[in-house]
């Protein structure tokens, strides 16, 4: 295993203190328990958002702290959920009287984590609503999943959702355009390469020379089938193509097009596979009305990309558009 | 080799045609000859500025065409300087009567064929400044160059010289404050894994599961000497200090510090790799006053990471923080 690391233990830890150093002008790292939170403190009556999930898949989530998305994100262990422990103070940092939004990749553990963090959080007199991302069209209940998986969908989700919670939107109204998005948001990603998580010190699975695994977990989880190693052109095709189909997509139709890489996969590639998806959409009839192309989800540093598309309506656009300012996304502000 | 592309010969015109759709907004691309431009007109009396060079160093240097940074950028084939016919068009289109500045990383290449492209475009009537940067401490003279190499200190140049030509230096100026950062700025690279040239392949250089390449250059060239992986904080030091040593730094001064990934590592162990740095600046009695972490001078997918410092006076840092609208770095509009 060769990574830039210390002691493997320290990983997360060490990472997220590089992070709250290298931004303290937008966040504030709490040690223990871990979780990091926006620099701002809580805007009265402001609905207050939280993510999190297991790390490694930076920069998910903490990179998405700030104005205009999210307000905590509590990080796991490496591809482990984070426990209650930590959700509870994170949840009550931000709350500012007026809810808090959980948002949940669905995999079990961050599930039951995140659902147990938020009885105890309403036991304790906050309002508590969770929103599970499942965008993931490759595997209906996967390991560690009852049901799709949430994957990069989760920043499209962050984002729009951040944005109705700082224009001042409430909780009920926070809640459902978080539900819209997760409604009409689908995705489906490729491996390459597998990554190696450090304190395992091997790869989680093995692919041949000439071999992708189609429909791969940000876990390194079995996705749809292994296949031979083909043309960029024709591995976009198989991602985008089950995305419309499950979407719905028809001609005059309008998108958001994400292309997510998975950590290790270069830039230029990433804008190969976005080029040969946007000319499949043209091919449906369907407009893209706005785009997101880099490493966004990861998977440590797996070699690999997954395609996103978001049916927007005018509201999504709008809130999309609306500044943010975050140490991953940050526009007009 | 195992790559979302399609074929080796199509790579970069692919993805340039991917990275112009996807960022419409910002950018047009010209095909034949290949460049990329600001969608706006060129502002009259506004310098150009305009950089270029080999493809593989993503988002370097069309990811940093946009409003307060660079006019246009010159993408050439793979790891591979591009020629005058291109950048001959490309400085002609910025030229707003007020000069261009040529901003080029020290490679005899990229050096002989931006100084033949001024040449024959001061002959057509525009007046073209070159600056020339050559921050990689790691070697004097090496594969490529006469003198120290061009790294990840050209995305400082470039902001900082882009900033001020947007809010109406004149040419002297420009190239001045160009010329005090590239004085200043200085980095070093280790690489843990090689790239692979498409057009080639197989990996451009060999390192063994236990080797990594101190003072990597971002071709694969070789850098001071290999030895063990060691842990994150101990090569962060073998980056840092010959950097911290050639600047001359001390106690007081204040600097911009920029980790840089080179494609293939997690941005988890760039937080790492800053933490350890800015602990070392710290015992140096030097200030941080900004950062800047992540995948912006790239060397495909290689694994590896670098250090640059910029010792910083207040107008560079008022520069810095200036607006800038550009695909890989965005922030105040």
């Amino acid at each position: 295993m060769k990574k830039l690391i210390n002691d493997p233990k320290n990983v997360v830890m060490e990472s997220v203190e590089g992070f709250g150093r290298a931004h303290a002008d937008l966040v504030t790292v709490n040690p223990d328990p871990l979780y990091v939170v926006r620099k701002d403190p809580p805007r009265e009556g402001k609905v207050g958002l939280v993510s999190g999930g297991g790390s490694g898949h930076e920069p998910l989530h903490a990179g998405f702290v700030g104005r205009g998305m999210l307000d905590a994100a509590v990080p796991g262990p490496v591809f482990t959920s984070p426990t209650p422990d930590a959700i509870i103070p994170a949840t009550a940092a931000v709350d500012a009287g007026a809810g808090v939004v959980h948002i949940v990749k669905n995999y079990t553990g961050d599930v039951l984590n995140f659902e147990a963090a938020a009885e105890m959080a309403q036991a304790e007199g906050s309002t508590v609503r969770q929103v599970l991302v499942n965008d993931d069209v490759a595997v209906e209940d996967s390991l560690y999943t009852a049901g799709r998986r949430g994957v990069a969908g989760t920043v499209l989700v962050e984002k729009i959702a951040g944005a109705a919670a700082e224009r001042g939107d409430d909780l009920e109204a926070v809640v459902a355009v978080a539900e819209r998005v997760v409604a009409n948001v689908r995705s489906m990603g490729v491996a390459l390469m597998a990554c190696t998580v450090p304190h395992a010190g091997d790869p989680s699975f093995d692919l041949r020379d000439d071999e992708i695994e189609i429909g791969i977990g940000i876990h390194g989880e079995p996705g749809r089938r292994r296949g031979k190693l083909e043309p960029a052109d024709a591995i976009t095709g198989h991602l985008l193509q089950p995305v419309i189909d499950d979407l719905g997509l028809s001609s005059g139709e309008q998108v958001l097009l994400f292309v997510n890489g998975m950590g290790g996969t270069p830039l230029s590639e990433l804008y190969i596979v976005y080029r040969a998806a946007a000319a499949l959409l043209d091919r449906t009839g369907v407009s893209i009305a706005r785009s997101l192309v880099g490493n966004y989800t990861t998977s440590l540093e797996m070699q690999g990309a997954s395609a996103t598309v978001l049916r927007c309506d005018d509201e999504m656009l709008t809130l999309w558009d609306e500044p943010v300012r975050t140490a991953a996304l940050r526009w007009g502000v």
